[in-house]
């Protein structure tokens, strides 16, 4: 029996993640066959390209999965929640970039760098992707704790407005245009008065010229979603249920990566030469600390690379068994396409091959 | 005998502190006779208001402290080393705003609503006032430390480019000027090469559209000189030779206001409720902590106020002794101009009224 190549549905090709993941299709071995671009009625019929070739954008319906071997999921949390299972009934493996499977103890949550065998067995057919916070630090952070043993993480973040979508971007691109050459911004509320209520911003506050202490929704007990949602995602892929880890996540005037300040306790004394000589052989990850040389990682060196950049890396001074990081992730790739695609072509190696 | 109202002189008149500390004078009550006005020779002969009269910027030299009661330091490190000493053999007490002298053992460190007291001693004529970044944070955290023991802080800061002076504003409002309203921002590198290595930004890397991990100088063993200082400077004013403390210092394109996500643990346990009567109760603390209802601070509504503001407060899910938390405070006036003026008026307070 022959078995041709895989073939794949990527749903939600019209989006921002979209785009990053048919330019990953065309720059990746190509390890598919039939590749399907599907997106709400509303954006099927326009032509994009993958892997060379001008293909058309179909709406999302349940005859469209008919055949497809593997479905790349980058929609909100409500449509994959509706159309993942769909898929899957139609015998296609699911991988999910949303939030709608992430904690479900019958879905795997995969970062390939550090737990791809965790795709393998995946009782409902479908594999989750983590959320682009966690993914921006997972991979540093996992590769030190294959060494060292986490035992508690501290993270500040500094993320991108593009993960908040599109309006997050429009919504920094619109107000520093009215921001910048003025001399806004020394006076209390004068950036809030010169954007007035207009536009239609995700923050909660504005993102020129200043910082936004909150990201996602409300969870309870003062904490933000994402915030949780690093604590909790970072417990499971690591296999660490009583893992410490608190987060702050803080929106800044930054287009794209997702930068953190990470405070790591470890069960072992973490000397900074050991942990630099992890850090530069492990994959996925780029060392880049000289920082009296200026050497360190800032979204600008870091937006449109592949892997987790960390800079910064001290031993805590009051324990040994502690680093202190400053993490950058691009958090439109790492951070959400390649980490699908790595979990795709992961799961295609399974398809036999003719 | 009489005594009249103690005299005044403020050195660094013609800087930005300078610039705030002249309007606090005209605000607050005036409990000064003669204030003089002094600057390096090349600004002297200005004319600046203050108290509502125009007053002539006299040179920097000895003899323009005869007659002092108090001079204001608002200099850099290397000024006030050589002229403070100047100053106190004139008979002057220094109030010094620079580096200089925060660790000397024989200069207390003060913030009039943490320790006021230590003021009234100083072996060396000299009061210094600690950095911006510490007194951003150090009146909330103090107040909770008096009623909870503090053992633990672990700082990241979103630090306001003004806290590197005129240069770091200047910096910020030519690189906005040439990414606003570009699509810059997405690709690696692309705001650097914008920018060029033209211009004189005192950062290592672009400040617009990105967050720089750096402040300050190399303080040997991977850590800045500002991220040594918060500890340091914790430690003294709160008595706590011991506290283990560790700060992650990051500049952010924010024109004035310094904020921090601050994780502080304490002896005994902490619950929300209690740290909020504290916080909403302590002198030159503003509680703003609704988040669900978009109440938390942001350098936009801080920037040009008093009191240093906090939101976002959290019991940690780990440790019930531990606080997380979010504070802002204005680096141009509590971060230095105000808290001098305050110490300033305490020091004028020991002179006998006629």
């Amino acid at each position: 029996m022959t078995h041709s190549r895989p073939s794949l549905a990527v749903v939600g090709a019209t989006g921002v993640i979209g785009g990053v993941m048919l330019q990953i299709l065309s720059q990746h071995a190509d390890v598919w066959g039939e590749v399907k671009l599907i997106s709400s009625p509303r954006s099927a019929g326009r032509k994009l390209v993958v892997r060379g070739a001008e293909t058309e954008v179909l709406a999302l319906h349940e005859d469209v999965f008919d055949g497809v071997d593997v479905a790349l999921f980058l929609v909100p949390d409500d449509v994959s929640a509706r159309w993942a299972p769909v898929a899957v009934a139609k015998g296609a493996v699911v991988i999910d970039d949303s939030a709608a499977f992430r904690m479900d103890d019958d879905v795997p949550l995969v970062v390939p760098e550090i737990n791809s065998h965790a795709a393998r067995l995946r009782p409902r057919g479908i594999v989750a992707s983590p959320h682009c916070t966690t993914l921006s630090l997972i991979v540093a952070v996992g590769a030190l704790h294959a060494e060292f043993g986490l035992r508690e993480l501290i993270v500040s973040s500094y993320q991108a407005v593009s993960g908040a979508g599109r309006e997050g971007v429009a919504a920094l691109r619109e107000e520093l245009s009215l921001v910048a050459g003025t001399e806004l911004g020394t006076h209390p509320g004068d950036v809030r008065r010169a954007l007035g209520d207009g536009g239609a911003s995700p923050f909660a506050a504005p993102v020129a010229l200043n910082v936004v202490p909150w990201a996602g929704t409300d969870a309870g007990h003062g904490w933000s979603s994402e915030e949780i949602a690093i604590r909790q995602e970072c417990r499971k892929i690591l296999s660490l249920p009583n893992l410490r880890a608190t987060a702050t996540c803080v929106y800044v005037p930054v287009v794209a990566t997702h930068s953190m300040s990470v405070h790591a306790r470890f069960e072992n004394e973490v000397p900074v030469h050991r942990a630099h000589e992890i850090l530069a052989t492990a994959p996925g990850v780029v060392l880049f600390d000289s920082p009296a040389a200026g050497d360190f990682p800032t979204p600008s060196d870091v937006v449109g690379t592949d892997p987790t950049w960390v800079g910064r890396v001290r031993q805590s001074m009051d324990d040994p068994r502690a680093l202190e990081m400053f993490i950058c992730g691009d958090n439109l790739r790492k951070g959400a396409a390649l980490n699908i695609a790595q979990i795709a072509e992961s799961v295609a190696a399974e398809f036999p091959r003719t």
